[in-house]
């Protein structure tokens, strides 16, 4: 049999290098960092960096998409001693939307058997937080947060709105704040090729990338490609949102070689299984959805359990309606059958199938608004109420939980986003899509949204969705998904800065030394995308020498303010700066203080 | 002789009209607007949307670079009856950095003589508003802010952080901003080629976008391009920031096309007469560029007469020292003389110039932080208070004055920097770079400052002055210079929606609409950017058949969640929506109203 092998982007990023750091509670575990290095002239350690890339960029590990990822969580979850594995589901026709022979999508060539909690017990993480266990996860977690910074002493340069943002994490402040409900570990007990990550206010603000095929375009080689693409750049988690045919065997491909949780949106599968017709909807066809996707080790749930019958009539004298698809979708199905929403009357067995693998809940906002004109109304808040109650319901079975946000929000109406989700939703993390600031700017949507994710992460959001430039036009290509990753870790760093979270400015720092020591090749070693940063500088000055040049094509040599700023410190270490600031303000005749000289120039204008 | 004609992109945009709105109290004016028409299915009348791209996008008006613009402000001028014209100044070599022959640019084929104050008088809008004179300028100006738009009577939805923004913007108010200080109207009386536009907190937030020819790139035709290139996009003002050589041949083919207020940097130019050694210049050299440039039309003149020899020792520490050219380039000069800064000690004479012409200032911030770590400084806000000091002196003089501001600024430090100003500046409009949030994205500046810009822009800054992607990397090329601007669009028009400026929304729910009932053609129009909206979109969908589906890319024909909010408005229209939710309302078991549902479902979570 002909078993495809997608091409992807592997290797180390430029200057770097793949560390991994060993766990004190649980030895065995190694945490991937990665670490660029600047030049010897900088007199500067090499700066470690979250990494979400995984083993793709580890020259040492040779990654085999056809085979998946190592499974490095198998033996933690095996020797927790609740799960059991047994045969699992069928894979049935509807799976893949009746696709057959040639059109099908390969199955992945391993298949293991799935594992799922022993009778009764709940294996999420939540559980084992609220029982006082620190998991490997959440030890993992941890030093993956800490990026080997030491604990912050000194006071902090940011305004964290309420946060409880700690000095230094540990272990145990993870599994606190997990057993509090105010942060997740997305991570089913099927997917042990995941790294640990944690989605919480009060850890570093992460960001989300969305693909999927569709049913106008795309294959899931271009998937598997799109997957390791994003995380090459940045992506903490990555969605599926996967609709028309092969949607199980493209997941399966994609879940086996991810290090990243996957999301799922399981009401997109669940409708191609009805054809296309919302009314044909049933729980059934839902819930043999949901145990198919977390057999297969989907990691967090997208569910619109919040949008209920008598809010659908909110929506109608909207200027966009219903934007969400699953919004739509369960609106539609309630207002067919005058009933209530099927995901809403079975949330409680819904949380039931999600504590036995660990699937944690994204609350869906299906009532979120789609236009400036329609931010923060009647129905988009009254979802949020239903969502707290939701929240509320899933934390008693034991299940974790973060709240799905807008949307299209102008940029005064944001902070109430924030806030009423904190308080509606009990703390549990807030995980939002922009929202955008402006409608008029189709093909700038991750610039429109950029502006309110790094405003909404500030204020304490902690997962950030992406949006591509393609966004409200067409399905993103590669370059798009790198652009929508690289604005959103833009968007999440300068919340993370203006949070004042511990080490978060240390490669802001690096950076702007390197550039006011003119070490280019440290500018771009250090940048967000080293390719781009250096494609733009080459373009005006190509030649290797300018690398070293002690100038810039902004100004040139004469103008270059940096070198001018250099001699100013030169003469200042000469004549010993305190001492020249002293002499200045000595005075006599040209060196009369400020407030004087001001008073003294400022009378005739008066 | 032979003149060269510079290539330039001329024509309307996608579905748009030019049109022109007549004055009622200067019946002469005629105020140009851009009419966006949308599809007759719509059943809405074409929206009007302010046009900063001057007679290019005009069909009927032929332009010929080599003629420059039609000087339609010189009758209002000379109507004054305070200026006259006079032989001015020779052009020297050193003007155009001594280079003869082919390597000189040409002059431009037409030099009209300058005009200049009578003596004594002071011809600037101030000194008009101040005289309680309502100048065509003031009224074009307020024709062209409300853009057709009717005196907003309901409550405003926005924070306006204490702006005074009007309901209906009079030619008084107008008036009665400039004379307070709140707001210029950059308009040099030897540039009459200039439509009128005001800078102020209480108006739309403008943006600008830099160019200029450098040492090491560039050429005339190029800067001409780029002028009309990026106003074609929505750039508000252009500073012409050219250094090396050929300055003076370059800012004439410039100025004279210019519909748009320019502004420069003098100490440039000054710099290049002396070779490009700081420590040579003289106020006698700078007195004569001034005078030059003044003569020639410039609207405003960026002097960092801030940057005072006491806080020269302020910047040593820093991580970034001084990152303004202007700033660093009179530090040096202090340093070197070890004398006060010469722009300090002339401010005055500088004032006399610049009343004679009615050259605004845009106060340099010379000690702008250039990284994160060095924003809200000592350095930075010891210049803003001397700022505070000239502007009152250049008040005394009727000349009008902005301030300009940072830079590299945290998203949590923003906000101090805009109340800062307000308060040491005494609301004179504040205009700023960026400010970037993070310094960890080279090559993707536009971004990083779009976020602080589209803030601060909220907070009360007047006009935004662009970032490109190349910015700390190289020159910006014409794509460049497009992405910038549109990203600045973006911010600005943010803001204006923050602030609850009156109509500012109605673009955004035009084009909401147009998405919303699959009006595709009138999306791609209404967008800051129709050709990239359309290019996005038929990069999916190329067909024409897909202009008119009722589907896009993202979710194709079945699950199209706008479809389906079709659905259900038709329905509740057909119930009565009214009606339908008294029923769910009412109440029957499946219809409990959501508090009681949300007990009765929260109890067992409990």
């Amino acid at each position: 049999m002909n078993v495809p092998n997608p091409k992807i982007t592997t290797g180390a990023l430029p200057a770097s290098r793949k560390i991994y750091v060993a766990g004190e509670i649980h030895k065995d575990i190694r945490v991937p960092m990665r670490e660029i290095s600047v030049h010897p002239t900088a007199g500067e350690p090499p700066l470690p960096v979250y990494d979400s890339s995984g083993p793709y960029t580890d020259p040492d590990v040779l990654t085999d998409i056809r085979q998946g990822l190592a499974p490095l969580r198998r033996d933690w979850i095996v020797a927790r001693g609740d799960v059991e594995e047994y045969e699992g589901r069928e894979v049935k026709p509807e799976d893949n939307g009746f696709v057959q022979g040639d059109r099908l999508t390969p199955e992945f060539p391993v298949r293991p058997k799935p594992l799922r909690a022993k009778d009764g017990v709940a294996v999420t993480q939540l559980a084992y937080a609220r029982a006082g266990i620190v998991t490997p996860e959440m030890e993992y977690i941890a030093i993956r947060e800490n990026q080997l910074r030491e604990a912050v002493k000194e006071e902090r340069d940011g305004h964290d709105w309420g946060a409880n943002i700690p000095d230094y994490v540990t272990p145990e402040f993870v599994r606190d704040e997990v057993a509090a409900g105010r942060a997740i570990i997305p991570a089913n007990i099927n997917h042990p090729e995941l790294e640990p990550m944690i989605i919480g206010r009060n850890f570093l603000v992460k960001i989300n990338a969305n693909m999927g095929t569709s049913a106008v375009s795309s294959s899931m080689e271009e998937e598997v490609d799109k997957l390791v693409w994003s995380i090459r750049w940045g992506a903490d988690t990555v969605m599926d949102l996967s609709t028309g045919r092969n949607i199980h065997n493209t997941r399966e491909w994609i879940v086996r070689n991810s290090p990243v949780p996957i999301g799922t949106v399981p009401i997109y599968q669940a409708l191609e299984k009805v054809n296309g017709i919302a009314e044909d909807l049933t729980w059934e066809v839902f819930r043999d959805t949901l145990i198919e996707q977390a057999e297969q080790g989907v990691d967090y749930f997208t569910i619109h359990a919040g949008v209920r019958l008598h809010m659908v009539p909110m929506t109608a004298k909207r200027v966009t309606g219903i934007v969400s698809r699953g919004g739509s979708i369960m609106a539609k199905w309630c207002l067919h059958h005058h009933k209530e929403s099927f995901l809403y009357d079975h949330f409680d067995e819904i949380c039931d199938i999600c504590r036995k693998y660990d699937v944690s809940f994204s609350l869906g906002d299906g009532l979120r608004p789609g236009s400036i004109a329609d931010a923060n109304d009647e129905a988009q808040f009254a979802e949020l109420e239903t969502l707290g109650e939701l929240t509320k319901i899933a934390w008693a079975k034991d299940c974790q939980v973060m709240i799905e946000g807008p949307g299209h929000v102008a940029m005064h109406k944001i902070k109430e986003n924030m806030d009423k989700q904190l308080e509606c939703c009990h703390e549990a993390p807030f995980y939002t899509l922009g929202p955008l600031t402006t409608d008029i700017a189709p093909g700038y949507d991750h610039i429109t949204s950029g502006i309110g994710a790094a405003m909404i992460g500030w204020f304490g959001c902690a997962m950030l969705c992406y949006v591509t430039p393609k966004e409200h036009l067409g399905l993103p290509d590669r370059d798009d998904v790198k652009t929508g990753v690289i604005t959103y870790k833009i968007a999440a760093h300068a919340a993370d800065l203006a949070k004042g979270l511990p080490g978060a400015q240390r490669r802001d720092d690096a950076l702007s030394r390197a550039r006011f020591e003119f070490r280019w090749e440290d500018q771009f070693n250090l940048a967000l995308d080293p390719e781009t940063a250096r494609d733009f500088h080459d373009q005006t000055l190509p030649k290797e020498a300018h690398k070293v040049a002690h100038f810039c094509s902004m100004c040139g040599p004469k103008f270059c303010s940096m070198r001018i700023s250099h001699d100013i410190r030169a003469e200042a270490q000469k004549e010993g700066m305190e001492a020249m600031a002293a002499k200045f303000r000595e005075g006599g005749e040209l060196y009369v203080p400020a407030p004087e000289a001001s008073d003294a120039k400022a009378e005739p204008a008066e």
